[in-house]
């Protein structure tokens, strides 16, 4: 039995996930799904955002489905996102950006950099250690030429080694495994990248980069699509799975209905390929496609659909 | 008298740095100017990019003209510029962008956060200290705020709070000086607001950042003009100030003669009014409009001038 995690989260995600969950839960009724409340709502209730028995229960599941948290406004609190990715070793970041002419794979590493979490703070100034390993490097390098080599496209290396020696390690691996694996590269400095993208879309296929700058390099691209509600993400170890939209909870339009589901339930359809069922994927991704064209549209990209009545289109054209 | 520090660097550095100094001398032959070589070329004949007497001869000018620099295949390397900034302590990196309906600064800190030049390989690891500190954090913070005060704008705080604890400090600091200011303010997170940036522009007033979101930052927003041969830069400490385009030296386009010259001749208008004469400044700026709305462009903007007529063209806008 395939069991998937729902985790709605805070703000729009109990807005976007239900509609996305609705549909992946249509086309396959024999899948188990279980809520996990985490997040800002159940820390503001019992002081905990999430639980090592919510951990546990993750770690149980075939794949998790999880919205956007809040960060709330205590200095200790530390991101539940972060804490999942971390605890159940979601090393890749894998963020599709696919538009007309191009269809970009962005390849965040997702353990380390500057989220090690090793900080202080001494009198005077605070501390953060960015931190490269050789086998956190190789490991998200080795996922990036494998889908560099399913996609047939070309490796591009996002880095910031004229400045910061940590990325001279990360760059020459990356380097060494696209060479060894007989892959097409390049090293990039990530803020020329960053604008290149913009201007030439079509000339990227893969890019890998290490955690912050993919952070960054991954909202920008949103402008190639039409905003971040557009974007989905999938978080991968070598035995669990998060799918997740790249957009955060918005509390400046949470509760009026309007949020775009499209990053959900792309996240959805990431989810659905990862566990097997490649050919629902790419039906939800035509639904998605058709229903736009027919100007069914959330007010982030001009129309007036509301999240519900996009996702109702979604299904209608699905047939579910 | 007026000593000006002229260092072309490498690649179109050479190329566009003498049209920019070109028109500036034109319209102040009064100033003295000397030429400092530093950069790549100088490094492959005498395996030094800068002396310490360069440096003694750089305090001597009342603003340097820089232009960019290639980074030699040496790990032991230690980029020029960010010797300059930090032996200078330019610690405010001041980044214009202006375009139709928008009129944006940047002020990058430039003298800590990943730029520390903390760091140290481990057998399996490299790390990098990313410093912030309260005093570093308190000076940018005001220089941005007498900006935003200055232009009676909103004063946007980019920043990972969210994840980086060295960035509540950096925050904090902000925030705190310029409620005290009473300038208006926000904290934005640094990957939605590089996005938002771009959806956005009219929304931007002045942006705060440490050094590295600086750096991408102002990259993705020469998407909004039409690429980095657009942008200029200004690196101003409490004593010396450096003036350079935000882009590099551009192996790949050197030689030709079809280098943009716009970024080192706003420069060179920075420096200018740095110097005291705005009104030359303004009139530049002017100039460079006019010329470009003829349809006197090079290559990167779609026209076909050469990095030499273009220069012509301003200076027979200006009249000189
Ligand atoms: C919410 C935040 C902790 C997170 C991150 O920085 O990774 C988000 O921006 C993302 O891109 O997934
Ligand atoms: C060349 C490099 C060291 C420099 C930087 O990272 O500051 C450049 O990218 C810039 O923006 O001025």
């Amino acid at each position: 039995m395939t069991r998937v995690a729902v985790l709605s989260g805070d703000g729009i995600g109990q807005e976007v996930i239900p509609v996305a969950w609705d549909i992946i839960g249509s086309l396959h009724p024999e899948f188990d799904s279980f809520e996990v409340e985490v997040g800002y709502a159940r820390w503001k209730k019992s002081g905990v955002a999430c639980t090592d028995d919510d951990i546990t229960a993750l770690k149980e599941a075939d794949a998790i489905l999880f919205g956007a948290i809040t960060t709330p406004p205590d200095p200790c609190y530390r991101s539940v996102i972060l804490g999942i990715r971390q605890r159940l070793d979601l090393y890749a970041n894998l963020r599709p950006v696919k538009g007309n002419g191009f269809d970009i794979m962005i390849v965040r590493e997702n353990s380390e950099g500057l989220y090690s979490g090793i900080e202080w703070q001494e009198k005077d100034r605070a501390c953060t250690v960015r931190v490269v390993s050789v086998e956190g490097s190789r490991r998200i390098a080795r996922a990036a030429i494998r889908l560099a080599e399913e996609r047939g496209c070309h490796l591009t290396i996002g880095n910031k080694a004229n400045v910061i020696k940590s990325d001279v390690l990360f760059r020459d691996i990356c380097c060494h495994e696209a060479a060894e694996a007989g892959v097409s590269f390049e090293a990039c400095y990530i803020d020329s990248l960053a604008l290149d993208l913009l201007l030439h879309p079509a000339s990227y296929g893969v890019i890998v980069t290490t955690n912050i700058f993919g952070d960054i390099l991954s909202d920008v691209a949103g402008y190639l699509v039409g905003g971040l509600g557009m974007l989905p993400s999938a978080n991968i170890g070598d035995r669990y799975a998060l799918f997740e939209p790249v957009h955060g909870s918005a509390p400046d339009i949470a509760g009026q209905g309007i949020a775009n589901p499209v990053a959900a339930i792309r996240s959805g359809a990431m989810l659905l390929e990862y566990l097997g069922h490649k050919d629902d994927a790419i039906r939800i991704e035509a639904a998605i496609q058709t229903v736009i064209k027919r100007g069914i549209k959330t007010p982030d990209l001009g129309g007036m659909a509301t999240t519900q009545s996009f996702g109702e289109a979604v299904k209608a054209e699905l047939g579910i």
